[in-house]
């Protein structure tokens, strides 16, 4: 990297846009890349993150990949941890979802943040902070001076607060305080461009703000979208399903086994795979026009292979690679039979059938006791994707299900 | 004052709430009012003032004589000054009038104020507090803590944010913290009660909501009229007219000399003098009922007796009343000739005439310069008020005007 040099403003441009929501404002941007290219200085990229959280999944992975993108491009990257309100958590006392955490308990959290994170960041290029740095220290007189170079009607425009005041929800006034908070981060850490998830758009732009409030150069904002989880398909050409989250169960965590993580994304569908791509492969645009042109199974394997060798290794990702074909191979037992009987069931409550009642129906199962056994056995694999949870559903959709090493049903959830 | 008993809590109730425009809640009140009796253990009373205006008038009287009552009543008073947002000043910088305090302007402030109120106040019962004591050591993370107990709803509702939000006229966000600020003071202080002026209630209602969230009996609220003007009228059984202010030139200063004091409170007309017997004397209700009973003229002796002397003295009173009745009694050179010549002058902009060109058009001077010289010697007499001021105007209304000892004028502006 001795050699390395910031690249032309254009050059960069393709890389950081690709995947993004929204770019504010992209004639500022260029500006600043160009100035950078010529003066061969970085720029400095923030985005924040929530302490309370470490436990990431691969929706998490499509900003760090970005702030990535941004180092390879020659960049420094603010990881900021917002520790300052976390260690408040919720004054009201009503969310049990927000406890105040301790000194040491951000701490920890940090570390396991570290340890996920280095997975995509380059670590030389990374500054991590906590935003306490330099907001504990500040007094009721500096909060006022903050306060009065915003806005109540900007404010109460942002589209959550807007929705909650019409409908006589209560909104206590620190909440206010909060995006004041965060903006202010951006002031004390000077940032060049600011990137976050397409729902914090609002609070970024508080920061632009204030930034300009504080005689700086206003920071330019990338956001991304939510990744959609593995379930996912494309309707109409555009990709649709929830967002990748640990409580749907649709997700790949960062730190799941190789073997889980490459079966997960094989089972992804064709286009949410080139939605993945773009979110969160660091291949270049072009390698990955050259994939379009290619098979999609070959490309589906070449992206599994990327991401687990991220957060694991290459060698890793060859071992998982070869246990998937050993299982689910063309040559092997994995391809559902042409005579596999089919079952149409209808959605319950919730839209969705329990597992545990589908084999029994599709007489995969003798009963429900010998369903569960299976699943615990690890001897049901839904799509691709070994089950052995006692409680899982099967959403509106088709399966095709294996129970032991041969029988096979196709389901379809209606 | 030995012996000195907290009366009963009807008996204080009568003298508390006379003149006042609303009490929050009475019930309330009369628990704290017979619990302090059965203890014989004060009340806390608490009074903000703003440190940036210490020139006071009587109408600023007002709120202390409620004070000076409850402190007869055997209550303790904390006169509380405001120092910390006034040390901020306005930090939008737009407001010119609102600049930053330093401490030794406060303190500076701080001194003529008590000299001026400790002409009403007992300083044995009252305690002079400033709230930077205890908002100036507040940290973000206390601010942010103080905020989650109020909400944005309730803060937006206050009349004047109401109408700023639907006009599209800006709020800054640090107004809203100013509220809590003021209602925190009632926190640190454990206020029992807390007055204040009638456009101050939404104000004073936050700091009773804020003592309920931290555990503490909630304030009561007394709120005061803001006085009237010396220009004020009776129109259908109500007083009407501007309210007492210096610029509007319709104000008694609390250290003004006293026969100008004496004078211009004899110039004020009947229904007004009942009105500041309510809200400016210490005599008791029955009193004041004798003097209804007497000539209104005698009334308002007393009533400007009683100012000047709480001003001044009882000898610098009688000494007033003595030069006003030899300046204008009914024996003497004041009263109105029958003959004197009437005009009627049509205001200009702004509604008014130049004292100095009425003199002339009234032949009271032979020319301009005439007239301001017997402005600058004192010779000119409007309703009995000696004027001097050579900028002075006249606003619609009757005016019997003397020049010298004897030349005299009616002149009515329409």
């Amino acid at each position: 990297m001795t050699n390395f040099k910031i690249p032309a403003a254009n050059k960069q441009l393709k890389i950081i846009t690709r995947g993004i929501v929204h770019l504010e404002v992209k004639s500022e941007l260029k500006k600043k890349l160009e100035k950078s290219h010529k003066e061969q200085k970085p720029l400095t990229i923030k985005a924040g993150f929530d302490p309370t959280a470490p436990d990431l999944h691969i929706g998490h992975a499509v900003l760090l990949t970005k702030m990535r993108q941004f180092q390879d491009l020659g960049h420094r990257v603010v990881f900021l941890i917002g520790d300052f309100t976390a260690k408040i958590g919720d004054p009201t006392g009503k969310s049990t979802t927000r406890p105040a955490l301790t000194d040491e308990e951000i701490v920890e959290n940090a570390a396991t943040y570290q340890r996920q994170v280095y997975k995509i960041l380059d670590p030389e290029k990374t500054v991590i902070q906590f935003n306490s740095e330099w907001l504990s220290g500040m007094k009721f007189d500096d909060v006022i001076r903050l306060s009065a170079k915003y806005s109540v009607a900007r404010m109460i425009e942002r589209e959550d607060f807007k929705i909650r005041l019409s409908q006589g929800k209560p909104i206590s006034m620190h909440e206010l305080l909060y995006p004041l908070a965060q903006g202010y981060d951006s002031v004390a850490i000077k940032a060049d461009v600011e990137l976050g998830g397409s729902d914090q758009l609002f609070n970024l732009l508080v920061g632009r703000d204030l930034m300009g409030r504080f005689n700086l150069a206003p920071q330019c904002i990338l956001t991304m979208p939510l990744l959609e989880g593995l379930e996912a398909r494309e309707d109409n050409g555009k990709i649709v399903g929830d967002k990748m989250s640990k409580s749907l169960n649709n997700y790949v965590g960062l730190e799941e086994e190789a073997s889980i993580q490459f079966g997960k994304l094989m089972s992804i569908c064709d286009p949410l795979m080139w939605r993945y791509y773009d979110l969160l492969s660091l291949k270049s645009n072009s390698d990955i026009a050259k994939l379009k042109k290619g098979h999609p199974k070959e490309a589906k394997v070449a992206l599994a292979k990327e991401i687990v060798a991220r957060f694991h290794s290459e060698t890793d990702a060859n071992k998982a690679e070869k246990k998937f074909n050993s299982l689910f191979g063309a040559q092997g037992k994995n391809v559902v039979p042409k005579d596999a009987k089919e079952y149409v069931f209808a959605a319950q409550k919730g839209s969705e059938v329990a597992l545990l009642n589908a084999l029994v129906k599709a007489k995969l199962a003798s009963s429900n006791s010998e369903a569960k056994r299976l699943l615990k056995q690890g001897a049901i694999v839904v799509n691709g994707n070994r089950v052995n949870d006692l409680s899982y559903k099967l959403k509106k959709g088709s399966y095709e299900i294996r129970a032991g090493k041969k029988r096979w049903a196709k389901i379809t959830i209606e």
